[in-house]
């Protein structure tokens, strides 16, 4: 693989995964790439996960965060690198217990706005009793970095793992709330529009979405990711590949805000695409996927919806096909840089 | 405190403290910066440790590493950034298993580079058996990052955990090889000196030397640090200041290169300031203290040599003094922002 490095391979999507095979994978055993028995780097799940003697797991997750701007309508850089590894650790099936924060700002930041901004971290790990157990700060020279750049790891146990590519056929999609929020409020922010509260990125821990849901519906959970570099459309795609199972979406079914959907048809972007970072999306086990749907918007994600299902075919196995609002069918297909706006 | 970051913020001495206490530490209760029983943030180790049920220690630690420029005369980023992180592991007396790795890289960045940057990175890993299990990567806009800054994440177990605080009256300081051979082989690539193979860092894991000196000697350890920003100033002025003892330590006998040597004091720098990326600084039982160095000289880290002692003082506690070439006695102080050349 010749040539740059492009905005394209930091997408998430699939240029993110054609770099990380050729300079990662492809070099690494299999046994080097896990702890024996435990979850690995090429599983591109949302984190790692080592088995322990007592048959629970270890996870640990590790997401560095940027985004232009680092304050931005509904949260700052702060709250994003907390609840990104957060949720990260979740989506797992774990409980997060503990961060450590590796902080590197530019020369002249003023300390004022970084304080918002560690304030804002620590709210979050305080609220959820999430210990900050170690961590890493620098300065960067005036010029050699755009403002702060936050990288977070999380560590946590799981009982039981939740691993993306154990969809299984039937399997029920469940959205844990409106999409599109975040990449809707930073693209806006970007543009100078002032949307005066109508667009407000969701960033939120998915603590108390999720540890009740692992608690009583722990085993019925196949899969579980939050849909961030991407969208839903990333991740159901990732779902489907890795299983070679076609999954089905009904886009009516899909919620989201009208406020976030007119602001995407102006602007010309697919809302599938664009990232959630207080959002699950959950493949669910049809025998319960309803009473898990209530229970979901019994803890107060209203919004919550069952959006499409995960079926065998042999002939579209591995891929998201969308059922439109307007009755046709379309193929969801899997993200590239040049359709993922760039919110970071 | 007011103001702005300045490269001081970000040196690793005082002033990294200063801010770290400012945001972070002043914010949090005792019980939010640990696991109870292990290691947290304020301690300011190398890592975090978590207890185990058997009594051993989960250690975990995580770094960015930024330098300028990425290939040096002795090394790369990548190299750099598998290195400091096993490094830091094996400090607090853990065995490294596995690490995170979290890439971010400029936009227009070539990727030969970056291949040869991760090579390193995986060939150290690949030596050690310490398994890469996950990763993030990603990309920023053409002027927001200068060049590519990489932060890892390990992971280790530790049957004895060494802890800086440990230090105990009588210990024998022992460093395990030339100092301050990374930091004068920055300052001259940025300097654009031509030295030709005199200057070279020294960035190297230290699994050779730790693990066997664990293995035999483990309790006998008070205290390990790499000597890494700041130099063994830092870490020897941190260890004196945790325990409040005196440390003597005689100029004389701390291994230095005479090429590095002439070059400080060509640049007018303290090598006792400038950071070391494969070497350690340890604090032993004085009962086996020869006998350890022999261990240690043994395993092929030729230049070790004990430098100084720990004592008990009640005027001079929490000080470092150097017993200079000359006879004399000064205090070796806390680096500073404006003592520290930045090298990163």
């Amino acid at each position: 693989m010749p040539g740059i490095i492009t905005l394209a391979h930091g997408s998430g999507g699939r240029g993110t995964y054609e770099i990380l095979e050729s300079l990662i994978l492809s070099h690494l055993s299999d046994p080097m790439k896990r702890i024996e028995g435990g979850v690995g780097v090429d599983e591109l799940d949302d984190g790692a996960a080592i088995p322990l003697p007592d048959g629970k797991y270890v996870v640990f997750s590790i997401d560095a965060y940027t985004v232009n701007p680092p304050f931005f309508p509904g949260g700052n850089i702060g709250e994003l690198a907390a609840s990104g590894t957060i949720n990260d650790i979740l989506m797992m099936g774990a409980k997060p217990l503990a961060i450590l924060d590796s902080i590197v700002v530019e020369e002249g930041y003023p300390i004022s706005e970084l304080r918002q901004i560690t304030n804002s971290m620590l709210e979050i790990l305080k609220r959820y009793d999430i210990k900050l157990i170690g961590g890493d700060f620098k300065a960067m020279p005036r010029g050699n970095l755009d403002k702060i750049l936050i990288t977070t790891a999380g560590m946590g146990i799981a009982e039981h793992l939740i691993i993306d590519s154990n969809l299984a056929p039937g399997d029920k999609i469940i959205i844990s709330g409106t999409i599109a929020e975040h990449g809707a409020a930073i693209l806006a922010a970007q543009e100078g529009l002032k949307v005066e509260g109508r667009l407000k990125s969701d960033t939120e821990p998915l603590v108390d979405l999720m540890l009740p849901l692992l608690e009583n519906y722990g085993e019925f959970i196949h899969a579980a990711q939050d849909p961030t570099r991407g969208g839903i459309a990333e991740v159901l795609n990732e779902w489907a590949s890795k299983s070679n199972l076609l999954i089905r979406v009904s886009e009516g079914d899909v919620p989201i805000r009208e406020e976030v959907r007119s602001f995407t048809e102006l602007m010309g972007i697919d809302p599938f695409n664009l990232a959630c970072e207080g959002r699950a999306v959950l493949a669910v086990d049809p025998r319960v996927a309803e009473e898990v749907l209530r229970f979901i918007r019994d803890l107060g994600f209203s919004d919550a919806s069952i959006v499409g299902n995960a079926e065998e075919s042999s002939r579209y196995g591995g891929n998201v096909v969308l059922k439109t609002v307007a009755g046709g069918l379309r193929l969801l297909e899997r993200p590239t840089g040049s359709i993922v706006p760039r919110i970071c």
